[in-house]
């Protein structure tokens, strides 16, 4: 019972029988921890097939397994048929993450475990993480592209062309600027030389976009920087590619060095003896922190300050999402005219082909440069899979009845976008409408909320989701992701979902609003809107903040049960659609313009809400 | 400009000086990080006069200032009048602790600061928070009893009459199988010992109690568990007083060997070099910690299981609690009608006369030991302080008009209570009337939450803030404590407020649900339940828990703005009050029958509500 996937097990156990290793594990991230690595790092799909942006593999003689979070349970369970792998579901209550499955696989043998890993691709808190929970059964042997021997074919690092942004590009701060905001909390904390590995970190700072991974503009590059200097370690092809050459020129005139990335050892190397050197466990890699921990330096190990001065979007920057946001729900807006007249005249387009066309739309606005991820065109039972994505053969026609959810995003020059809508194509069943309309009332209670300053995210998810708890109902993702400009669809330091993540929700950052609710083999719903979170004045109880929606695309009523909703909640949807209409009118053809009226007429409660 | 304080502010400085030390930290508590610890150890009410549960203070040559939160603002700014004693606020944006302020101080002087602690007074954690921020600019010398010298007539460490209970008495599991859950909870940690500092932990695991500290029901003492020991350090006077001699025989019956309580760091010298040692970092006394860190021992520091395991009540002890929150709510109503006709008879009592009736109805209920912390009898603008304590001179006289709040507990033998109710004593303000409606839908919101298994109190505490929120308004305390079971009304680990305590609320847990509003010199409220965590079924979208409400007394409906509560929310209020006519009415007099009907009349929305 063999297959491409069980064969690369048994090998990678062959190996490790040779070799003497009890265990290997094969994380799903490359040497800068990033959310979605390029093909070279995807060692968790070469080895089992599973294709999720989350999963770590364990495999040891007698066990392979597969660690995921609730997103990708169903997903998993049919792309490991048959491959041997179990999944391990994360994020549900009584979870056994792969440090405690370890630890206690070393005590109930008795005995210490030799564990293998690419300490490239595994961060510094990763390992940290294993070697507490393992408090010393567990000896980690970390091996540098340890696949290499079994994945022949592996792909090179990508090295895509390099562009440059500016001011007048696309609104943001000059590198000048931003480098000396590191170089400054630099030396507030002490630090000689700041190691960033984090590639959108590294995006933000030098003002530069590739595509050397799929849906995200990063360069995969390392940037050293001291007080005097900065090191931009990165693929270099400046002989062949005019617009990297421009952009070496460019970064080259700003003070900043190019050196190769095979070079970011001997980059390492150079930092002279005594130096205090700040890096951040979460996106550094387990061999890089190796090599600096091996020599004589001071290490200063903390949450990087770009993070979170990335996230805080400029008053330029605002200013050009705004408009950013209005063309991309035009496109959105016309996509959804399109699919409902096409499933109207009883010749509907496949999942596929709604995609394609979605993605053409927006393809014309000007500064577009790409989707900020896979769309996610699912009808009916499709949609219960929160990260679906449809292939080209096969795809599921759209039919006129049911709902269609397409969860979609675009970078531009001045931002990036990120939304979902949920449409009823046709007759909808009573669950269907009344799961619609309690992910609506769980959308607008958070954007409805006020909270003081000092709010984190994980302290106001349950404003949202409450409303589906209530029901006995609830989703296996977060509520909000931080989203960024002409960057990540997904960043960080902020979010909105149920963990303890301290960092509190202030003026000039962007969020995802968008709860859901997935039912296997039947349906799945999300709504989703972009919100900005700024200011709503202070008085004697403090300083208050609200959301602000940027996201411009009408809210379909078709699937309101409108006993369901409040007074409130149907005074903010009116509200919404009656803005979405006033902006987006006048730029839309007379036909548009007309089908849009008919989207976002009020719904009227004759009984004044629930 | 000298009063008391002063005095002893420079006797202080003075012998800080002779001794060479920068700063003195004194902490709020005892050797146990008691909550409210007896007069011995109420040391910055000696130094200051300051009287909230939760203070410290910090002196240096120049400056003296007092580190509180938004429940102590207002009191502290009346009580270190005059003192020169500076207020700091925590618990709000940009809250400067002692620990960083100390470092900052250090680093603007370009020196090291010798820091005096008294050891014996602060907890490991504590002193450790403060050698981080430091980060080596912080020397600290810890001097146990180091206010000796200055204050001479320092009471002793107090010896009241103590007394056990069983299940007979109280419901309680017996103190082996208490002793023996931990024994096996340190076989699976490797723990050779185990020491409890905790005086709520020793209290509930030993199944003793006593009155050493006012309001709660410990007796101060130290307890070393191994498998073959149980040994309790505490203040002998079983010479003279026939409880404790009788309670300490049963022990001795059932293992437990009794050293004086000043024998404890020979007690732990007593501890075998190479053992391990458990200890909890948050109730171990910075002294113990250098004691036994100072010997060849394995330390392990956890948090101590005995608080979760105390935390989760037993079916009995629930079914007995549920009588005991009937029969405590029985006399609050009487309470409640009391004040009531007092007022309405144009003589109404004082805040103080009322406080005594309380206490004096509650005392009248069998197994009554006393009241579970001072009542808090306020009257108008006094009800603005969320601690506010009357005084017996000067009370202020209730009136027929404004809103009156008391929130009062009693212990029982079997359980422990905590309620408030406020109540309109005649015409109210509109805007008490709508700061009481809101505060009224927050305390439903919470009553009425469904949420997932895993749930942590941090992350539901928003369901009924946001209510407030949307106004703009807010209370500066928790939402939620946990309750002892004839123990300490404030008891962990749970709790439900605005921090990041991950610990999930789980079936038999008890909290407090006491939303609140205050403006200072206007008015206070707070409504008060005690709830129960409770199974709620499971479905394919998890398990799910619900509150249950224990506490039974009659929400003033007076005061209440229909147009502003929601069908569900009237419905829940209307509910809650005919259970409370139901199970209390057949065990009052007609009279009291005849009032409570009225009092529990349901309130009619004729447009159906908001």
């Amino acid at each position: 019972n063999m297959n491409a996937y069980t064969e690369r097990i048994e090998a990678l156990r062959e190996l490790m029988d040779s070799e003497g290793w009890d265990a290997v594990i094969l994380g799903g991230s490359d040497p800068h921890s990033s959310e979605t690595p390029a093909t070279r790092w995807r060692q968790v799909k070469w080895l089992t097939g599973f294709t999720g942006e989350a999963g770590d593999v364990v495999i040891t003689a007698d066990h392979a397994g597969l660690w995921t979070d609730t997103r990708y349970f169903i997903q998993a369970n049919r792309q490991l048929e048959g491959t041997g792998v179990e999944l391990h579901k994360m994020r549900i209550p009584g979870a056994v993450g792969i440090p405690q499955w370890l630890a206690e696989k070393a005590e109930s043998e008795g005995r210490r475990l030799i564990v293998a890993v690419d300490g490239l691709c595994q961060s510094l808190d990763a390992i940290s993480e294993l070697e507490t929970a393992g408090d010393g059964s567990l000896k980690i042997i970390s091996i540098a592209d340890l696949m290499d021997s079994l994945w022949l074919d592996r792909p090179q690092v990508p090295q895509t062309p390099i562009y440059t942004i500016d001011y007048e590009t696309s609104g943001v701060v000059d590198r000048e600027e931003k480098l000396n905001f590191l170089r400054k909390w630099m030396l507030k904390k002490g630090a000689d030389y700041a190691l960033v590995s984090s590639l959108d970190e590294i995006a933000w700072i030098l003002n530069v976009r590739a595509s050397d991974i799929a849906y995200d503009p990063y360069v995969i590059s390392y940037l050293i920087v001291s007080q005097e200097s900065a090191k931009w370690y990165v693929t270099k092809d400046e002989e062949i590619d005019i617009d990297t050459r421009d952009s070496f020129d460019e970064l080259r005139g700003d003070g900043v060095e190019i050196y190769a990335y095979s070079e970011i050892f001997e980059g390492l190397e150079e930092i002279p003896e005594e130096s205090s050197v700040f890096y951040d466990g979460a996106s550094t890699s387990y061999e890089i922190y190796k090599r600096l921990s091996d020599r004589q330096l001071t290490l200063i190990s903390e949450r990087s300050p770009i993070q979170l001065q990335k996230a805080l979007k400029t008053a330029k920057e605002i200013e050009l999402l705004r408009e950013t946001y209005i063309e991309d729900g035009l496109a959105l807006s016309r996509f959804l005219k399109w699919v409902e007249d096409g499933v109207k005249s009883g010749d509907g387009p496949t999942e596929w082909e709604a995609s394609e066309k979605l993605t053409a739309l927006r393809a014309e606005i000007p500064g577009y440069r790409g989707d900020s991820f896979e769309n996610i065109s699912a009808y009916g039972e499709g949609a219960a899979l929160p990260h679906y994505v449809t292939t080209k053969e096969n795809s599921p026609k759209l039919q006129a009845r049911g709902l269609y959810l397409i969860d979609s995003g675009g970078h531009y020059l001045t931002g990036t976008t990120d939304t979902t809508r949920t449409i009823p194509l046709g007759p909808c069943s009573s669950m269907e409408k009344i799961d619609y309309t309690l992910v609506l009332r769980s959308m607008i209670a958070l954007s409805m909320a006020v909270f003081p300053k000092g709010t984190a995210g994980c302290q106001l998810d349950a404003v949202g989701r409450e409303i589906l708890w209530k029901e006995q109902r609830n989703f296996g993702h977060g509520t909000g992701h931080g989203i960024g400009y002409w960057l990540g669809v997904h960043e960080g330091p902020q979010d909105i979902r149920q963990n303890f993540n301290p960092q509190p929700l202030l003026p000039g950052m962007l969020t995802s609003n968008e709860p859901g609710l997935y039912r296997e083999g039947q349906h799945g719903i999300r709504h989703e809107n972009v919100i900005l979170v700024v200011e709503d004045g202070k008085n004697e109880f403090g300083e208050w903040l609200k959301f602000d929606t940027l996201t411009c695309c009408p809210i379909d009523t078709g699937a309101v049960v409108l006993s369901m909703m409040s007074k409130e909640e149907l005074d903010w949807l009116n509200n919404y659609n009656s803005w979405v209409y006033d902006t987006l009118s006048p730029r839309m053809s007379e036909e548009e313009s007309a089908w849009l009226a008919e989207k976002c007429k009020p719904l009227i409660s004759p009984w004044g809400g629930r």
